[in-house]
């Protein structure tokens, strides 16, 4: 059965569009229907558009689409558009395209802390989405919205995260520091000569990101729907590293329990494996087979060796331990591009249609 | 005038070695006299029993220096023996060459923990020195000697950390998470299939070694000079990554103080920057100009761009801010194979000299 | 239908034998049987006793498979074993497993230059195979035999010359340098500090393999089918270079054919473009779709986005153009442990049972 | 004695202005004196106005230099003006600076095909400086001039080329694949995404510049000294590629001889180490103690471990042996950023004035 929904992607030549167009080449639910970029690329066949820099081919059945310009009549046939746009024009083109009454799944940053959008991490937080009726409300709409999914550190983050605090109850202090992919800065992105042989312990407004959207993404949602109510007693401090890493997001996590005693190492091992979300029940084709993969190697997760794990759409946690510092230590991976980025986006795509909101 | 202290070098052939050889070349105290390998090496001229992986190349007076045995009986003429041998065997031969009256600044791990051997980062505790005399008697030696130098990580962590604690007192918790270069685990070492586009989240006993040897630098010495007194209420929790970097470890490090309130980061900085040591005091050769370099931009210090700012024998610190969970975060940066092994050894020794040991 | 023919492996625990493991764990023909290593890892389950170093897990059906040793009773059930062994074992044990009657495909060197042994690559020279009957006699063997496929850089080389001297007749010189992906040296191989930031200029025995090796494939066998004649009139100058690669290894290849005038680049081109195999025609599983895939772009082929084309069973080619020195030259790509290594051995299986062989 | 010649820097804010500025910081004859960038950077203090790239840090007497525009008025008190400015700007501006009577000596490649300016790499064909007084009359010049240096490719290449002709006499045949760092694309330059675990076998008019470059600088002056007469008989055939290394452009080189018999490899060994240039004759401060480095060990040169020798400022040549198609192949390795750009251009300006031409 071919898919039903057709799909638009925003920033389509970038490299979480090209990250767009190869989870939904073969997708069954979403078709790509319409490709859009900057005027610059706007008219040209795809292939010539872009600078593909996957490891996979372009697919055939995208590599003549025409790209247009990222304006709502051109994708008013879409039932939904995922938008992988850079922030100083994902501001005005994802409203314009809301205002449209169109769907949006977003990757920028612009609409993250806005009071009436959901900021989802597909195995974390589908639970937002319940805020969709009074969004629309608030903007007239019928069927229009606008989802974002969070920064990709954010995102390796707070899933292990969810499964401690489902488990054990609030966390109290969290200390992570990334070692993260240069693919996270897209392309051209980082300059080689900053980073084979060296790390850059800097990556601008990274720090505040995890700081900020780890405590929506694992707060609630008032009893009306309407607004969302952050974690007021967890404390995130976050130091973000670029490293010579293709793609992989590698962190290192130290926290505390409110609870006391805290669990023990192998509960916390316990708790992350046992660890299910909404969009696995719901059966959604992009969901993991496990949110959360727990190795037993101790030199484990390593993004080269880990990072396509269930597709790219799941967190590998490794080097659970105790903390002298704080309860409980260990090490996280995610795929940046994928449950970090475009994927994210998609399966909340799969958890909407599952719920009815497409 | 050339140097009058005549210089071995045991496990000359190793990465370590070779970092003696280029550090003593042109030394004005040291003039290397007999390198010591394997009885594989044994025999041949030092060019010949070396890989040599420097991209200085073999100093002249070296090349052919015919390398020896291992043994204490073939170093009998030397004023200071330096040793680079690996932890399998640095605990006999570096044993039977102080049992031998010999002078010994050893980088292996073996005697770091034993309560009559002082384990000196040289821009730190050189006042550890005092307990020679102790340790003489101990073994009945008239001139004989072994001091330690601190695993690579912990050297890099622990100037900072006498600085903060001499400027502000006890330090209260301590985390930090390192990203080290392959040079630290010698040749061949690191497998180019586990680094390159790879993070390994796990170094075999490192974590261990930065926790416990802090608190032995850090401490005191008893009032009788017999005894260290380790830190007590200081907690340390380390983690410890390798990543493609060929030489200088990057730490972030998040720390808390004894003292209510805590310092700025302006006072931290101020700490750090007029920060001085012994070996600077005494004017010793290899003392850097400053003991802390602080960095000004946001995104240093980095590996390729700063590891050889004053010779690869200061620490450079940046990124001085608050932390959401302890007091204070920033980053460091440590020349592995300089400060962090050879350097501290040789610069260890010039402040011996200096104070009458040798 | 599940696959009929038993397969061993040898030298399972090794980078090759890993390949072997990936490319037949779902193989429609082929089902993994029996796996052989060093006495260090039998009796073992294969997950413990080896070192992984795929981005794809091991297979659930080979995890817990009991390793064995490399000796041919422990094989006798197996219709085809395929070796990755090391060159300074694969001689005795593989002669041992071929007097058993079983048959064997190696990747070692050992029997490359044997004048009863065919040196196969898949895609080039398959119709070697018709010297089996006269080896089955020499060995007076029923059903066992022996191939070897090529050198991983020598794969590479000899395919598109296949496509020139077929379409253009004899090649008079080839002059090729290699950029070789670390993968080729296999685990632990190439230690990091020699090639990150590094090329080394330099591969033990690797030049005179390509420069023989190459006579023999593009070669022909004698009307009795008893003996091969190497290429006379071709001259093959071969420099390899290692560089910081994970997997692929690029040749940059000049080349002057014999016929005079030498065809042009837009020739070549269509030469390569049309070529086609046996392996191809036979309909054999693992063959590539294009034996030869021409690329456009002027920037490529390039080994992180060309390898896995085809499923790394192809060569790619690009920068067809003319040479001041020879008659043409171009770049090539190819995947040094797929159709470089494992995946001969098995597409060189599939068709030895698309032609009854085995 | 403190500096006499007052030197002028233009594009100093990039790569090779960096690189120039390391090399006069404390050079005996010239002193910086001023700088020039983009009207971006005019006016700001120089640690201001770039992005420091070097290990070293930023001399201390250049930290606060005002940078000035690239107009002649600002740079009339310069004796020398070294140009480490692109192309696209570096035609009007150099030609400017020449009609103003200054001394130029650039690494842009806009001149070097003009017959009336010397492209000169100082330890080949510092001979060429004798067009000066032609090039001089045609501009009607009291004493201002500019000189080219070679592409960075190029250069390496000639020095053992010219070292052959001057021993063996013409060449015949040079074919030529090099494996080339990513600092010879200055920065931003090549995005981390095209160069880590890859190779990109394509460098924009690279090859033409090798080709046609080597012809003019190892060709003759005529004897009125009005006119360049480029090779007429060798032919070059160059590939590019880029790889990831910091530093320092490797090459194969395989060449054939006009005479007959061709010498042997012992033969070019003995001319490459014999081979002196008139930049040692003179006693240049910047010349290098051997002008090409000839190595023992099979697998050097290599860049990490090579680039250094001479302070940059030689070409290191390893692995001379027979070759298969031609008569001789080795492999060579040059500093790209120092003799392959800014040393040349100094080492250039310090023949010129022991000449008197300053």
């Amino acid at each position: 059965m071919p898919p039903t929904k057709k799909a638009g992607i925003l920033g389509a030549t970038g490299t979480v569009g090209q990250r767009f167009i190869l989870l939904l080449a073969n997708h069954p639910q979403f078709a790509i229907h319409a490709l859009g970029a900057s005027s610059r690329s706007a008219g040209k066949p795809y292939f010539e558009a872009t600078k593909w820099k996957q490891s996979s081919p372009i697919p055939d059945n995208v590599k003549k689409l025409v790209v247009k310009e990222c304006v709502a009549e051109e994708f008013s046939e879409c039932d939904v558009v995922f938008s992988g746009l850079d922030a100083d024009v994902a501001g005005d083109i994802e409203l314009a395209f809301l205002k449209a009454n169109l769907v949006v799944f977003s990757n920028a940053k612009n609409y993250r802390r806005d009071p009436a959008v959901p900021l989802i991490v597909p195995t974390v937080n589908t639970s937002h989405l319940a805020l969709i009726p009074h969004q629309r409300a608030l903007h007239s709409l019928s069927k229009g919205f606008i989802i974002t999914n969070a920064n990709c550190s954010t995102t390796g983050l707070v899933v292990p995260l969810k499964a401690l605090q489902d488990a054990f109850g609030p966390l109290d202090r969290v200390l992570v520091q990334t070692m993260q992919a240069i693919s996270g800065a897209g392309y051209p992105g980082v300059p080689s000569l900053d980073i084979i042989d060296n790390v850059v312990p800097f990556i601008s407004g990274e720090e505040e990101k995890m700081e900020w959207e780890t405590l929506k993404i694992l707060g609630d949602l008032d009893t009306s729907a309407t607004a969302f109510t952050p974690l007021a007693e967890t404390r995130v401090s976050a130091t973000c590293n670029r490293v010579p890493v293709i793609d992989g997001h590698t962190m290192s996590v130290s926290l505390s329990f409110a609870r006391r005693p805290a669990p023990e190492p192998e509960d916390v091992a316990r708790a992350m494996r046992d660890y299910t979300c909404e969009a696995q029940v719901l059966g959604c084709y992009s969901a993991p087979g496990r949110a959360i993969v727990v190795t037993e190697e101790q030199d484990r997760p390593q993004p080269r060796l880990d990072r396509d794990v269930e597709g790219g759409q799941t967190v590998t946690v490794g080097r659970i331990r105790n903390c002298n510092v704080l309860d409980i230590k260990f090490t996280l991976l995610v795929h940046n591009t994928v449950l970090g980025a475009a994927g994210s986006s998609v399966l909340n795509a799969e958890v909407a249609v599952a719920k009815g909101l497409i």
